[in-house]
């Protein structure tokens, strides 16, 4: 066992995270027969391609800091806060299927879970490049 | 020589087939005239648009399975897996362009060889967690 | 201190961007009124979007890059390149907002920088896979 086991783990659900957004657009696509290369036409195809594109976006801020964060800060930090990080997009994803406009929650707890890891990455290069 | 110059090599070729798709998207938009920020108002636009947003994602969800399967599995098992994806996604790229029907062959192979990665991946992960 | 702070140290500002360029978005979905699912319906916002996009599907090629760059050639000239983007991405998004005609200058500037660290990672796997 190796400390970095754990951010990899987490690794490994964010990117089924990602699968899942992505296989929602695909059934969305059938069933509302949005013919590609169109996206749009339908509002429920529509959420389903925001909500993976927005995965998307969010996934690839999240998982460079994730592991700088557990590089610089800590495995077992990096983990509880890309763990939250994880909640809060599942949450997201959920919502907005539901309702766009309950999408915040879980978008916000997303953010502060990176905002945290971001934060704690640049203290840790900075205090590395500071030689302390 | 180390055994990761393989899944580098890997990550090379998905990082110029990235680029590929980008580059036909600019020249679609400029034979097209498709004036920015639109990304719609003609058909071969919009496919060489989904092909690079198709593309992108999916490569977002596999450079992390291609480097946790290279460490928990191995760089040879990646590397051939690895290389089967790109295959899949120039495969899809190039079908999707001449008529976007056809593009299932390719995404599906490329979608199996992101499984077997993870899976490998999850598995080598939870038997270092493990202990064994 | 370690040689590869220093590319940690441009990743995390191309994550800073990345996030500047979301919430730029999010601040013009709320300007113009632009309700979720869309991102169509003012100019505007349709250039927020297009640069939040075009700079997430550059870093996906970037930061692969980067860091192939660093470990195959050199922190300090990975570092030097990363600089070189990540400053012409800046200013391809300033210029873009202000009139999409004026964003070729930062992107291609960008795009040198990218393509010299390609190149470089790519002699430097090929040379090591070589025995060299």
């Amino acid at each position: 066992m190796s400390a970095m086991d754990w951010p990899a783990l987490v690794t490994l659900g964010v990117l089924a995270l990602g699968f899942a957004t992505a296989w929602l657009v695909g059934r969305a696509r059938v069933k509302y027969g949005i013919k590609a290369p169109a996206t749009t036409g339908h509002e429920m195809f529509e959420r389903a391609y925001r909500v993976q594109m927005n995965t998307l976006e969010n996934t690839v801020l999240f998982l460079p800091a994730l592991w700088l964060a557990a590089h610089y800060v800590g495995a077992l930090a990096a983990t509880v806060l890309g763990g939250v990080w994880l909640a809060g997009r599942v949450w997201y994803a959920i919502a907005y299927m539901a309702n766009p406009k309950k999408r915040g929650a879980g978008f916000t707890l997303a953010y502060i879970a990176w905002g945290l890891m971001m934060i704690g990455a640049a203290w840790g290069v900075l205090n590395s490049l500071a030689g302390k």
